[in-house]
């Protein structure tokens, strides 16, 4: 496993010891984890934290320089807000965990020419399918159904 | 002058007000304004508290039936992040103060079923030209470039 996946599946891991969704992401620089995040839906009461946007406010503001030499790992392929985001800072590539449990936004990020990695990781579809088998309602909400 | 839109310029007046990016937002359920933001990168150094990203935390969790009867305002044309986000909980329809200082995803909402009304208020406009003539720097950092 590539150290920086594994570092968003401990976020997830971490979001779900919390009773939250366990999706997690990281934004690398350079070698380096400059912001890591999870699903704060339930949490912190929030509508916009998800994974791969807490790993942006974590990361802070960075100039765009830097998030056009990022790679954005995440558990879970990205929704639309979170591939938004992808866009808005000219993310060049992201490494998808999973898109079996949920299919986000890949299509609009690769016609927008950024690089779309997915891993079909098996660790990060199991939280995925536990969580979502356990816990449909608060699933649904967080994907806006 | 609509008493939504006009929210959504007292939100950008406030946010310029604490030495921030003067754009703000509100999101209107069944008459009755249910979460208004403005723009914080400035006030919380955040990378993601866009204003109706704002608009949408700070109405707070909020059941799907909800969103798809809202009606969100914003004084500028949402980037790709908050139109994503837009798309993620189905508003149906947003009403724009302007898009001529900064065009986003509007073709993207539209092709997606989202009806977009770009007001071209006057009002809106001076807001952002004083501000990006003022405060360059900060506005390309606010959409990525």
């Amino acid at each position: 496993m590539d150290a920086f996946m594994q570092a968003a599946i401990d976020e997830a891991r971490q979001g779900l010891a919390e009773g939250g969704i366990p999706i997690g992401s990281v934004i690398v620089h350079k070698g380096r984890i400059i912001g890591r995040g999870h699903n704060r839906r339930v949490q912190e009461g929030s509508a916009i934290r998800h994974g791969e946007m807490d790993a942006f406010e974590n990361a802070g503001r960075q100039p765009a320089s830097v998030y056009r030499e990022a790679v954005l790992y995440t558990t879970l392929s990205p929704c639309s807000m979170c591939s938004g985001a992808i866009l808005l800072y000219g993310i060049p590539r992201i490494i998808v965990g999973e898109n079996r449990t949920f299919l986000g936004e890949e299509e609009l990020l690769r016609s927008r020419g950024v690089e779309v990695e997915v891993l079909q990781d098996a660790t990060c579809i199991a939280l995925m399918e536990e969580f979502i088998e356990a816990r449909p309602e608060l699933w649904n909400e967080d994907i806006g159904e």
